[in-house]
């Protein structure tokens, strides 16, 4: 009980050290709506008519919750009060009638309650008063425990699980949250070709996302629509990922033959119900249909281009744009993976998402909202997505999150999923105390070119479960749980001193893939060794030793994601590769860029040609050609070249160290939640300001460098730091 | 995975056995229907007019669920499909265009896949072919893990958890689940009374539970119904427990104050949207409305009454009747406690309601989802109802659902949620192995007149608690569970033998009420000695020790509870006490009709009188007159008068042993699952026909009984019993 007691305080108190807004705004269980918009969302999928949810536990709200607020009213007040479901309002303990939405408070210390059911949407109010407004620090609970014994007297409810409410920026009492839609935008097509099968090939001009509006619709008879990324997949009537089939009667009623709904005109205009995602469309139709014209409306999220990057490659910023642009369009009611095929939120990839959001949008509510919803609810019976590898992702994200944003609040309301997930996690060790892929377990690791062994204690699993017992020590930590602190410290320190002398073979000067039954295996990956130099778990030595044996040894399996390329090249950058980095870009990226990508893709093989680029999973066009983790430059770029880092978490220490890589000058914006850091740099200035906060700016100069502000000191040979601790721009000359 | 495999044989092969009938029904994932519908019914709770949901955790269905057959088709048919939620199907691994309404589908063998996803009400569906129909023996998953890799290739799913589906009596491709609604029928009041206060008063002339009509309804203002058990009650418009505020507009329109819904019309005749319990309501309503009369539509579950109780004692038949009706207005959706204020499901009530069922309506269906809905899901996170007595008779009621219906398949079914429900339990355990209360944890026991202690090992609680244990070993004995069977029965034989040395207390002759900190109570109480008799946890000599110190010695704490004098008497017809029984029922129940009831009540003091008898919880109108458990004479009478109980389960083996108990004769109906048992009995002659199984009729006499059939063998002294092994009638001269 007086555990209980201190997690609530805790709870406040992290509201408060995290500078959470006390906004007046729509509240509900933390997790509740994000888990009930990802159920929209993942569910929107469709593949050539059918619908398509996925494969793992589909968790949903809490359908019954009570809020409560602590009020000490040194007037009468009145509130207006807005609530998604049934409900009813207790003041101090009194039931009122029916369901109020005015109710006139009145003075003093008291309790007031609103506790509500709602099947179908989460369970969500509003309250808007004087001084009483709901917002973050109302407390909720879906088991209140209120039991009264036969004089009427209340139970003590001391067992009962509150928590502090979650919402997101439905601020106004009219923004129902369960009415949430993206926005819409009209595009236009650039080009509309009747095509020699008879049918019309419109192109967007580039991938994106949204309804396609038929315009003029008109006469009776089937309309069919074929989506592709490629003019060759909407072509491709029987092979294409996605289409629409529809009827159009004679009165004008245009039915979807998919979900059997009627799709509403405006005049002749019909905009689909479900959108999709394409650059193409391949529209045919019955004879007695006229279809003069489509159009369509963009759907997306807005978001702010905190995050900037220039310099003197118009390739580079190519990329940028591109790598941006990619990230907008996977950026939605959460980070998803791809936007034609899955649609669906994957730890691997959100993870990666939430990276180069921090140096892109800097949504810290798009982070927490795919966290949640992909946590989903207990008890937990996979990993998340079914995928081991995934799971540990998602300790390590909230690692990321904190740093980033040192959001202690959100770590708090999560950590008691993140307990019962690590439960799940601990029970499925082996007798080492390592992962090993058990019965209903994806262990994915990456999409390779070859076949990939994946079984044993594979040491990649290994690296990422002791980076995330590393995360439950840190947050068990900051919330006040010395039993789970030493825990999962134990765990974590006894599991990474078994790291090296379990997986690194001398002679191969490598950590091996696997560990089966004792035996090393003889197969080296670049998995477990890129992230051995990520996370600092090898010395320097090791370090470069991987470097030459593995990331530069062309024998060992190439990796053809942009998903690993991402950790591959910040391996690199780790190890000051930059210049080697920027050619990979150039060569990677630019590449598909070369391919036409409009957007960069979920694998591209260099080596393949034309059609190979659009084939996957054994089908002509499965593969995704907008899939987020193909946007990793927006990252390496912002961390590596412009080169900023959180120290502390928040940002209240920083770290800037810039690295042209070959560039003649760069120049951009990281965000922080204190503002934007800039960067300018060229091979004799650089130039920097930071909005608050304080840290060190490092420069690569043989002699010493000249600083506007302060004096630059020497950290090791041709190595200096520039101490910043002001909002005044510094210029060094170096 | 090879576990997985053998329990889906065993759920099927328990189908087989316990001979469910595959009948064409719709179908949904086992207890997600229940807990839906039980969330619709326990949350029409109201009080004055504000909305009362449950203390306790709520829970939901599961949203996306996978049903699954596997086919063998020796020609092409084509299936209707009918489906609540939006969904897909696949054939042989190959998903269909759209939502299909009919299919055809190949000859051969392969798999039928359909998936629905629902957040509203749970996913259910509805196949209709020659050959291919949905029921029973369908399988169904929330979480098919149907992952693929890069090739293609689907995972194997080995380990996904697969159930067989859950299904009730939606036979028609018309009668969607989600729309159920009980069955209404007209009923006028027996007296409408102008009272001096302004309003009328409605005699309904009974106990009954509906919807009120306002007929020939017109004008324009306010009408306020207030309800109530007794007139008293209706009266008192400040303080009734349930209440209506309605206003009539100009227009006709007549808006539902609390939930601000409005009521539809029928002509002038307005039918209430939502049914409250009563005898009398006392309607006001503001000078400008006219309100020439008020009828009601009642509601109820159809039930058929297969059990039967006559004798020479007209008040005993007539507390037959009224327990029967007591029944029948609480078996609804699920077995509820009371009709007027709660109307929400109790384990420890429920329980009685499933023993008194047996003996009633034999309605297995109904306990069954009962059951399920009580159980709720995973993770337990507080005792059934908070209550940990409840959690304990949740495990007993599946013994006697067993018992008497030798239904395996839902033993089956249920049994990882008894295993997961047993693991919280145990979780709870103190150092000796026992229960005690802890934070949040409500021991309830019973009503009583005095203060009761709830600290420490109470002995009521841990005999209940070695009798779930023994439950659960009997049940993971049935699902071939062999660890969880050496777990509980080592459990419960370790238990057993401490319960004796623990709190038999020799100068007492009973065993005392707690036992803390290693020290006995002095208090004995009823409890705990009234269920070591039930359950035979003590010997025949403790057993008469018991009968004259415990429940022959008015100085122990007296039971004022039906519920509780449910088991009180019931150990006492164990005893064979029957003739006091007979006196306690004609004096307890009969007090009851002798103070105006036309159900039976919630708690009855014969100390009390007047409107002592409706207060309850602090509150004047508190007490519930038509409470579930009041009605126990429907069992006692059934299972200790006319005597017939299961040997093995579903009546495969019975025992008949009849007991007059002081009345001059007595005839009567029990129901099995093989038909009714009928028996009549005076003081020399008894008469009984069983349509099937085997057992024996037990007859006291001086003489060797003469039998039409066979002989009666002697197996005591006056005691005989009878072999009966065929349907025909025996008459027994005794």
């Amino acid at each position: 009980m007086k555990q209980k007691q201190q997690r609530m305080a805790a709870l406040v108190a992290a509201c408060l050290f995290a500078g959470v807004s006390f906004a007046q705004t729509w509240i509900w269980y933390p997790g509740d709506y994000e888990i009930w918009l990802g159920n929209q969302m993942n569910n929107r999928r469709t593949e050539r008519g059918a619908f398509y949810p996925p494969l793992w536990k589909t968790d949903s709200h809490y359908v019954v919750v009570e809020f409560s607020k602590k009020l000490d009213l040194k007037a009468p007040e009145t509130i207006a009060l807005a609530v998604e479901g049934r409900y009813n309002v207790k003041i101090a303990g009194k039931l009122q009638f029916g369901m109020p939405d005015k109710i006139d408070l009145p003075a003093g210390r008291y309790n007031l309650n609103i506790k509500v059911w709602n099947q179908d949407t989460p369970p969500a109010i509003y309250v808007q008063g004087t001084t009483v407004n709901s917002d973050a620090s109302w407390r909720v609970t879906n088991e209140d425990k209120e039991w009264i014994d036969e004089s009427g007297k209340a139970s003590d409810t001391s067992a009962s699980e509150y928590t502090t409410t979650g919402c997101w920026n439905f601020d106004d009492i009219h923004s129902r949250p369960s009415a949430f839609k993206l926005k819409r935008t009209p595009q236009t097509a650039v080009a509309q070709t009747k095509e020699a099968a008879g049918g019309t090939l419109y192109d967007f001009g580039k991938e994106t996302f949204g309804y396609v509006t038929l315009e003029g619709l008109g006469g009776q008879g089937l309309v069919h629509l074929y989506y592709g990324e490629s003019p060759e997949e909407a072509r491709d009537t029987a092979r294409c990922e996605t289409l629409d089939r529809l009827y159009l009667a004679a009165d004008g009623q245009l039915t979807d033959l998919a979900t059997r709904t009627t799709v509403k005109p405006d005049g002749n205009n019909y905009t689909l119900a479900d959108s999709k995602a394409f650059r193409y469309v391949y529209i045919t139709h019955d004879a007695g249909v006229q279809l003069p014209a489509a159009s369509m409306q963009y759907e997306y999220l807005p978001e702010t281009y905190r995050g900037s990057f220039r310099c003197d490659d118009p390739e580079v910023n190519r990329i940028w744009d591109v790598g941006a642009y990619t990230m907008h369009l996977t950026t939605r009611e959460f980070f998803i993976d791809g936007i034609k095929r899955d649609r669906w939120v994957w730890s691997g990839d959100a993870i990666q998402s939430y990276l180069m959001n921090y140096y892109l949008f800097f949504d810290s509510d798009a982070v927490k909202r795919t966290i949640w919803m992909l946590r989903g609810k207990n008890p937990v019976t996979s990993h998340i997505n079914t995928i081991m590898d995934y799971t540990l992702y998602w300790f390590m994200s909230v690692y990321d999150y904190y740093m980033h944003t040192g959001d202690a609040h959100f770590v708090a309301q999560l950590y008691p999923r993140m307990k019962s997930l690590m439960g799940y996690v601990l029970g499925r060790m082996d007798a080492n105390g390592m992962l090993q892929g058990l019965d209903g377990d994806w262990v994915f690791i990456d999409w390779s070119p070859g076949k990939m062994y994946k079984r044993g204690e594979l040491s990649f699993e290994q690296l990422l479960f002791c980076r995330s017992l590393e995360t439950m020590s840190l947050c068990a930590s900051l919330n006040g749980d010395g039993q789970g602190e030493r825990l999962y410290s134990t765990l974590a320190s006894t599991l990474r001193a078994k790291l090296v002398p379990t997986f690194w073979n001398n002679q191969k000067q490598a950590l091996v893939h696997t560990v089966e039954n004792g035996v090393q295996s003889k197969v080296v990956t670049r998995y477990a060794n890129i992230f051995a130099i990520l996370f600092g778990y090898v010395d320097a030595a090791k370090q470069q030793a991987i470097k030459h044996s593995v990331l530069e040894n062309d024998s060992i399996m190439r990796i053809v994601t942009p998903y690993m390329r991402f950790y591959e090249l910040e391996a690199l950058c780790a190890l000051g590769g930059q210049q080697e980095v920027m050619k990979e870009i150039k060569s990677y990226w630019g590449g598909m860029l070369k391919e036409g990508a409009t957007s960069f893709w979920e694998v591209y093989d260099p080596k393949e040609s034309g059609a190979q680029h659009l084939a996957m999973y054994g089908r002509p066009y499965g593969k995704s050609l907008c899939h987020a983790w193909g946007a990793s430059p927006i990252y390496l770029l912002g961390k590596y070249f412009l080169g900023v880092t959180p120290v502390q978490q928040g940002f209240d220490e920083f770290a800037i160290a810039p690295n042209l890589g070959g560039l003649k000058w760069m120049e951009g914006d990281v965000p922080t939640p204190h503002g934007n850091i800039h960067v300018y740099m060229n091979r004799k200035q650089i130039k920097v300001k930071a909005p608050a906060g304080q840290g060190y700016l490092t420069i690569h100069s043989r002699r010493q460098p000249k600083a506007n502000i302060g004096q630059a000191e020497k950290v090791g040979e041709g190595t200096w730091r520039l101490r910043i601790d002001s909002p005044q721009e510094r210029v060094v000359e170096y």
